[in-house]
């Protein structure tokens, strides 16, 4: 059993809840199907990994939750909108285990209510944001978006090096977490310093997080994932455990091979697997999450409080632990 | 020949080539395909109506173009991203005779590139608009997500009357042009009074603008549309002519069976706009532009200078015109 993420935000679990009510008010609608499929986005939402370490970093100073409250609600609806918007062009069927917003609802609405939900996440924060930090969060998200699109265009292209990669995990999943922490940190009243570390451990968990990510998408359960396995590959997406497979396997030209189908068999896929994991690739891919996790924990502010230290620790061990 | 839109904005002509510049400008990424979609899309772009209207309105006042460039800016990215959702949820192939986004780059980079537009916008305003101008923008955006989301639950529903159609003019569409003059009003600094009734200029021509819209889609050539005639009915969008026809044809219960058809062929469309044609739909949609278009001018504020005027008289008669 893998230990609950609730647990681990500590002294921001009560904050997290407050969030998670935001969330229902913020999106609610007069239209009826604009509201379901918000309430069904919310319902699927994972850990609220990005507002708890908003929050966390905002309690490296003394805010007051009523002031943190909107910046903690968009960033999630920020995340949101780009998840419902990722299954639609990734046409996933399931996340995390259950039916995604296109498959119950359509990519049309998808793409709208993905819409809603940035309008909805530039309006919370409207009236309070301070502007750097409104340029901080839109700067983020047209490079997440740039990420995205450049993952599209090198998709089924084996030849891509572990630069590239880094360059992409970047600009998909990095920045944003580490602009939520910057953020928090700013919210928080902390000092330029801290700041840029409070980003810094950020950015490196960020790495780790999608790191992992692109490693359990190889090597869980498609029960663990609550998707297919191998979901990466089938799309041509090369993540890094392929990379390495593709500079070291003596099957690499087979694995080249596999990745420049356009239209991957089921056995494509299990076979592009079972090449991968014949190698050390995810052996040497948890090793790049751990030398991530080690760095995120040493950027931590020295200045933050015992317990935020803590539970930024407890939120890295998370990051290298799961299994799902 | 119609009289050429670039012709009547007047006094903001020099300002609107200001903001073509600055569009590209806002676009620019790192990544080449980004790049090459925004570009397309500048370029296809149409008539810069929101800024324009934002700018005259703004110009009731005294304001520098330098204060106002980014909103204008940021109104006509929103414009854009909205379009190209818009494209990838009709399926569109062309738009104004250009092929679209989706069809040259595929709906997955049209969608990623709609969210870049939508962060690009805020990131324009982002130090620079007053947080009421901001709430006004992102209001408007939920809206209009809401408006297409109703449009998609009710394709293919004839049971729609004029309120509804209405209701969904407003959130798809005047809302929008009606934020683009109240927030010009704003901009100008106009007084309260003067700012209401710039809004309700814009409102009202905002359903005149849509209404045609709905009416050239079953009455102009597909050359002069840029895309095929009768899209709307093809997609079960059930707009005031078709509307007016389901209540008042000898041929209704057919037209009913028409709309209720999934996959209309071509000639279930050929035969459905033949039926709203043989009665005086079209009249009658004509005559509720030209009371919207009246609404228009008699709402324009008194206060605003003759040439502020006399271009915002013109647009309203350009949208009463247009034939495509």
């Amino acid at each position: 059993m893998n230990k609950s993420p609730s647990s681990i935000f500590g002294i921001v679990q009560d904050d997290i809840d407050a969030v998670e009510k935001e969330l229902y008010s913020v999106i609610q609608s007069p239209v009826d199907l604009v509201n379901d499929i918000g309430v069904h986005l919310i319902q699927a939402g994972g850990k609220r990994l990005r507002p708890a370490l908003y929050l966390l970093c905002a309690r490296g100073g003394n805010p007051s939750l009523s002031e943190l409250l909107p910046m903690a609600v968009a960033i999630e609806l920020i995340h949101m909108a780009t998840l419902v918007h990722d299954d639609v062009i990734d046409s996933a069927a399931t996340r995390r285990g259950r039916p995604t917003a296109n498959s119950r609802w359509g990519n049309h609405s998808s793409v709208l209510t993905g819409d809603y939900l940035w309008a909805k996440a530039f309006s919370t924060i409207a009236s309070s944001a301070d502007k750097s930090m409104l340029k901080i969060l839109t700067d983020v998200i047209s490079s997440m978006c740039e990420g995205e699109i450049v993952q599209l265009r090198e998709a089924f292209n084996p030849e891509q090096d572990e630069a590239d990669y880094r360059q992409r995990v970047a600009q998909k999943t990095a920045d944003f977490i580490a602009a939520s922490c910057e953020l928090g940190a700013l919210s928080g009243g902390l000092d330029e310093a801290d700041v840029v570390q409070a980003r810094e451990y950020g950015f490196a968990l960020g790495m780790a997080f999608q790191i992992t990510d692109d490693i359990l998408d190889i090597t869980a359960s498609a029960e663990q994932l609550g998707k297919p396995v191998g979901n990466d590959l089938r799309q041509g997406i090369v993540t890094l455990p392929t990379i390495y497979a593709l500079k070291t396997s003596f099957h690499r030209d087979e694995l080249r091979n596999i990745i420049e189908k356009q239209n991957m068999s089921d056995e494509d896929v299990r076979r592009g697997l079972e090449i991968v994991h014949e190698t050390d690739a995810v052996e040497y891919s948890y090793q790049q999450v751990s030398r991530y996790l080690q760095h995120a924990r040493n950027s931590l502010p020295l200045t933050f409080r015992a317990p935020v230290r803590e539970a930024l620790l407890a939120v890295a061990d998370f990051v290298g632990l799961r299994k799902y």
